[in-house]
């Protein structure tokens, strides 16, 4: 089957790019080793950037969002026993971001994708791209027992972060992996209660980080800083409880108790992989970098990946040119590293790093004081968080 | 010999104290080890903060530094080839640093302290301070071959980095010292040369971090990091400017050479000791705490420390009153720490770490990308560099 572009992986990256390159006239096949009812269902927590909730809204998936959505216009950074809220809508213009689950997103794509009449394989398996340094790539894959071929003019690998598409870019060239383990993991929770707080806490404490977040307005998600090593049998309930009521303390908090119905540990690393092309193969989202989830930004720069991707594969389709293409790689690193860099910065400034000596821990905290007091912090985190223009 | 301050050490911490005090109607006597040609003689840089010149306008010091210190209104930051200036005047509402030698202000200090019949004992030997704990503090020196002793009602610690009056504070406890040491050193040198630039460059590039200054229209003072062991043998001239212009290179940038007639390496390091009050005992300045000289903040701090001091200590001989003396740590040391914080910032951002993994270089570059191209992150920069109020 000769069809413009093969797409593998049916995350917010690749679903979005075939939505996206559908609105140019380009049509894709999309595969995913995943049945729809497994995409659609694994819950996964969601930060959409102005201009990502802006880009759904252009390209006809916006009603969902705008009505279920819940728009923050702030966090709150608790230390020291105090709580500094960093006022989005003040210090950026009105900007805000939108909290909305990532499985929501992709359930919009789906639909839409569906409705425009695009080809979406589900629940396919042994899916295996080959011949992306020449001229004829293909992507074949067992569906209902039988083999197929599609045979892409371009490929884009949009496999998470678990990627294979990633080792088809020979390395170590030109491929390189760069790579930031944390000494910690998240502990997370879902407990039935009423929301602690309208808006997100981000709270520093000595004896670490805690996120208060909320996922309605009866369930709960809160997650506390742990060992990698620690299992949810390390944790009972009554020790989590313990433990948030005491790293998000002091004037003006409150941690509201549930019946916790999961209990995860969540490892995560920083990661990116250059160039983001090869041959005929782009990378795009988790395939390519991956973040800490402190700065809110893994969907959004798979948006902002395929955004940059879906243009230049509609400039080649259009007349055959291969600038933008060809620049792919060097137009969407910037903003990576730069994405890299803040989650780094969330992370490092409220995590407690288990080799910290007395000195980083008082400059950490000093941090926090030197970020929250200035206008000017507040605004350097409020922008990143909120989000930069796609263009 | 009664008297209310005894202050150890006649560099600006001490000499400051002793001005600020007399503008309060207090008399002290300060001592050093060192001659008066010693302490006029050490030729060091200097960067004043806006505040710290507008202190010493205000009381009748300010002579000098405003006709031959430089005004600047910003710096530059030079990454990836290319100059990136942060407009101090435009950022910060007209606001500027002064560069401005610290024996300079220690010139103006010493001459207008004798013309107000301050008393300077240059050239003491065996300084040793006792019964700080109790209400009858000592002051014993060798002066002229006869040992002189000091009944103060309370001691100022203001003898620099290598303090001993620190170590009258009993550690571990209450005294607990925080360090930080960097895995490189600076190599300074100065030439005869017409300035390279008129303001501040601090280039970062893969090679390591260079700094140029100017000392005056045709000598010039520039830096390069380097290894910590080594020493000026490792440096021909030679190989110091191939070296500056390969790593302050690309668009705009230039250095121009002249012969070179001093060498030296210089070995820094974070440092705070707290609390900063013992008993009668005050510390100031670099004998609590020390900065990595990239922030420029040393003397600064120096200043704001003694004039908070000097505040405190004529509110108690004024009326007895305890209560600002024993704030005096508490009130000083969160702006200690945010110049920690800053000063660490600037060296972690501008220096090649000598384990620093490519994830770490690039997210470094990404950040210098991040400061810079927002104006939120040129002003964090700029308000911190040209200093916040002291009040």
């Amino acid at each position: 089957m000769r069809i413009q572009v093969g797409i593998v992986g049916a995350g917010p990256a690749g679903l979005m790019l075939a939505h996206l390159l559908h609105q140019h006239g380009i049509e894709s096949v999309v595969v995913d080793t995943r049945t729809r009812d497994e995409i659609e269902g694994t819950i996964r927590a969601g930060v959409l950037e102005q201009t990502s909730v802006d880009l759904m809204t252009a390209t006809g998936i916006g009603d969902r969002v705008k009505q279920q959505g819940q728009v923050h216009h702030g966090i709150e950074l608790r230390f020291g026993g105090q709580g500094h809220r960093i006022d989005f809508a003040d210090l950026t213009g009105g900007r805000g971001v939108t909290i909305y689950p990532q499985h929501e997103v992709l359930k919009d794509l789906i639909a839409k994708r569906l409705a425009d009449g695009g080809d979406i394989r589900f629940g396919v398996s042994d899916v295996r791209v080959e011949g992306v340094g020449g001229d004829s790539p293909t992507i074949r894959f067992t569906e209902g027992g039988t083999e197929q071929v599609l045979h892409p003019v371009l490929v884009a690998g949009c496999d998470g972060s678990r990627s294979t598409t990633r080792f088809l870019v020979p390395a170590p060239k030109p491929r390189q992996d760069h790579f930031r383990q944390y000494p910690f993991a998240w502990f997370g929770i879902l407990a039935e209660a009423p929301p602690s707080s309208d808006e997100l806490i981000y709270a520093h404490h000595e004896n670490g980080f805690a996120l208060v977040s909320t996922r309605s307005p009866t369930v709960q998600r809160l997650y506390l800083q742990v060992d990698p090593n620690d299992t949810p049998t390390d944790w009972p309930d009554d020790r989590i409880w313990q433990e948030l009521h005491t790293r998000v303390s002091g004037e003006g908090a409150r941690i509201l108790e549930g019946p916790i119905f999961q209990k995860s540990v969540l490892h995560f690393r920083s990661f990116v992989c250059e160039p983001m092309q090869y041959g005929r193969l782009f990378l795009a989202g988790d395939a390519a970098h991956t973040v800490p989830p402190t700065g809110a930004k893994g969907m959004n720069l798979a948006i902002a990946d395929v955004y940059v991707l879906s243009r230049a594969m509609a400039e080649y389709f259009a007349g055959g040119e291969t600038g933008a293409l060809d620049a792919y790689t060097a137009t969407v690193l910037p903003r990576v590293w730069r994405a890299q860099h803040f989650s780094w910065w969330m992370t490092s400034m409220l995590h407690r790093m288990p080799e910290a000596s007395g000195f980083d821990l008082n400059r950490q905290r000093a941090e926090l004081d030197f970020v929250t007091r200035s206008r000017a912090g507040r605004t350097l985190l409020a922008e990143n968080y909120v989000g930069t223009p796609l263009d």
